[in-house]
């Protein structure tokens, strides 16, 4: 029975019942004025999470499909793009770029550290100029949040006009995203993360300044093409037949965040954030990334000292019933990461914090019980006295 | 309320009340030897549907993504393939080849009508040699199906080693594929037809002779690169996070089809073909395809002279409460179309033939009210009288 384990992943994350229970309405005929209520239904606040008044379509697929939409919509053989990269979803936007025969340069910055906004302008301005500009929002592998605000400023005044491309999959529901005020371009998410869904559908924002781009675009495309889904939202529908339970999902999850309010849900976030670093502090343990680029979905920690971490997550999974992700690419043995977006809150926190401490204790490390789960109790008492 | 409205669609199909409660199970890592059990379990009678010793792979997305898939895969630019269509499905093909800027020739058959294997023996003599064949198994747009097993046997023998690729997204599990016993390389179908999941999952199968075009095709593609998919499924896993609430559901429903058994499964399909056909008929009413190739998942019936197809279809929804789907392309307005498939029997195609007499009736069409639910019973009768 795996039905009592607690994912603490940083996606797939748990469905809520009501979400469920959505889902399993009778299906609808997609060409049908049903799905068009539903779909009018959707679009004014996926435009909100975006923040933008541009487009917001869904499509079936991964987020990774998402990502292959952007790309397949705005870069033709040879197009010269700028790649910002500081981990393993940066370097999958690139792995996508390459087949697509796109004209890569890259700026990296070390895993567990964010890009920064100042080496953005510079190498626009001495490399420049690029069709597009390829950004992770939230770099799941490493726990690492980019500041969008600003590399989305340095590339509208030193970019030539070249557009901005965010992934926000593991970002959008669990952190602010602002394309239209932060000049991002095309921004895509995933449903198995902060949006509360199991995985499958995936959510692009298109700015009207990047239509232009989409329409003289050469690579070829078919599924992934936007203009089909233009030309399919004006009738408030989707091209190909679309993930209904999912998207019956989707007006659930949505009814709930619009319920809490999004500043709440960012709040609550931040908190399980706080909560998760304070407890891992506590206990001794190093946190990747540093506060200024702290993710607020997901926390990667070093490896205890002298600890296989791949045998502590096989410990607490099997032992104590909580689910954590490792490390990917050269952090794999190496890090753990504590998923905490989409349905839940301190209190799961608090069981994961007590479940890794159980862990901990089994494997002989050395640490006082108690004492993670004291420190994310203050974190929490503190932000509920205000 | 929609939700007393059945679907009598040619997708998407009714979900069975226990492929809903699998497909809400909690969520589990896909990268998890949880998940690995779950793909173990799906693989065996994925292959045994596909009729393939070869690989079925589970693909997040609408089944226009697994035809893009095949296409993405096998075809580079300027290679010069054939196009076998006779309806709306086989015209896609075309557009998704024409996108991957493939040298189309087309053999066409008339809506309504199925591909002729000896016109395609001459094609292939004649205009040879082609990289790969497409063709549409299940043609949702006419109610045609196609004789795979001759094409098979033409492309085998005339082909000069071009593969076979076959759309069944309305066909697979409620019409039988033996992929490797026809010469089928490469087939397609999607999850919400006779597989009766919603949809937002698409199937492929590859057979062996596939993989050399596989791997030496240039066409740039990510998402739907069938190399990934084969070694993530040596490890039981996907490339990219699936479509999991989906996987689960589509475990019971291949529970279903094996407590079923196959056999029965097409003779159902059959029966409500049958069924239907004899109603159709008794009414007064012309079917688009003959006996001899018509689908055993949906049916086309031309529109009762005098009256206007669009509006019966909007009466026999809102009055009577039957969601039956309209014309295509150059159809549109001309027929009216009963999906027959996945979670249906006998008695839905009797609602839905005495349903439709209802709306005929409000709107003055001239027939004898019960006779064709009458001629439906006739055969079901003489079916179960053996």
């Amino acid at each position: 029975m795996y039905e009592d384990v607690e994912l603490r992943l940083p996606g797939p994350t748990p469905v809520p019942p009501r979400v469920f229970r959505a889902m399993t309405q009778p299906m609808i005929g997609h060409r049908s004025g049903d799905f068009s209520a539903l779909y009018r239904r959707l679009v004014p606040f996926a435009k909100e999470l975006f923040g933008t008044s541009g487009e917001v379509f869904f499509l079936t697929g991964s987020g990774t499909s998402a990502m292959e939409t952007a790309v397949a919509n705005l870069v033709s053989p040879k197009d010269r793009v700028l790649l910002l990269t500081c981990g393993n979803f940066g370097d999958r936007f690139g792995q996508i770029l390459s087949a697509y025969q796109a004209d890569v340069d890259r700026l990296e910055a070390p895993w567990g550290q964010a890009i920064d906004p100042e080496a953005v302008i510079k190498k626009l301005r001495s490399a420049g100029p690029y069709k597009a500009v390829f950004v992770t929002h939230n770099e799941t592998s490493t726990g690492v949040v980019n500041d969008l605000a600003r590399i989305g400023a340095a590339v509208k005044e030193y970019g030539r006009g070249a557009l901005l491309v965010a992934d926000s999959v593991s970002g959008l529901g669990g952190l602010e995203l602002r394309m239209d005020d932060w000049s991002v371009d095309v921004a895509v998410t995933g449903s198995q993360k902060a949006l509360m869904l199991p995985p499958g559908l995936a959510l692009i924002g298109v700015s009207e300044r990047a239509w232009r781009a989409i329409e003289n675009n050469s690579s070829p495309r078919y599924y992934f093409n936007l203009l089909k889904y233009k030309a399919s939202a004006a009738k408030a529908q989707t091209p190909y037949t679309p993930n209904i339970a999912h998207l019956f999902g989707l007006a659930e999850a949505f009814q709930m965040l619009q319920e809490e309010g999004l500043e709440n849900v960012y709040q609550r976030h931040f908190l399980m954030r706080d909560m998760t670093r304070a407890a891992m502090r506590a206990l001794g343990l190093e946190l990747l990334a540093p506060d200024e680029c702290a993710s607020s979905t997901v926390t990667a920690v070093k490896g205890p000292e002298g600890l296989d971490v791949e045998e502590m997550r096989k410990v607490i999974k099997e032992r104590f019933r909580v689910q954590l992700a490792g490390g990917q690419g050269s952090l794999k043995g190496k890090i753990f990461r504590i998923g905490h977006m989409g349905y839940a809150g301190p209190k799961d926190v608090l069981t994961t914090v007590a479940s890794l401490e159980c862990a901990l204790s089994v494997l002989g490390y050395d640490f006082q019980l108690g004492s993670g789960v004291r420190a994310a109790q203050e974190v929490w008492l503190e932000e509920v006295r205000g």
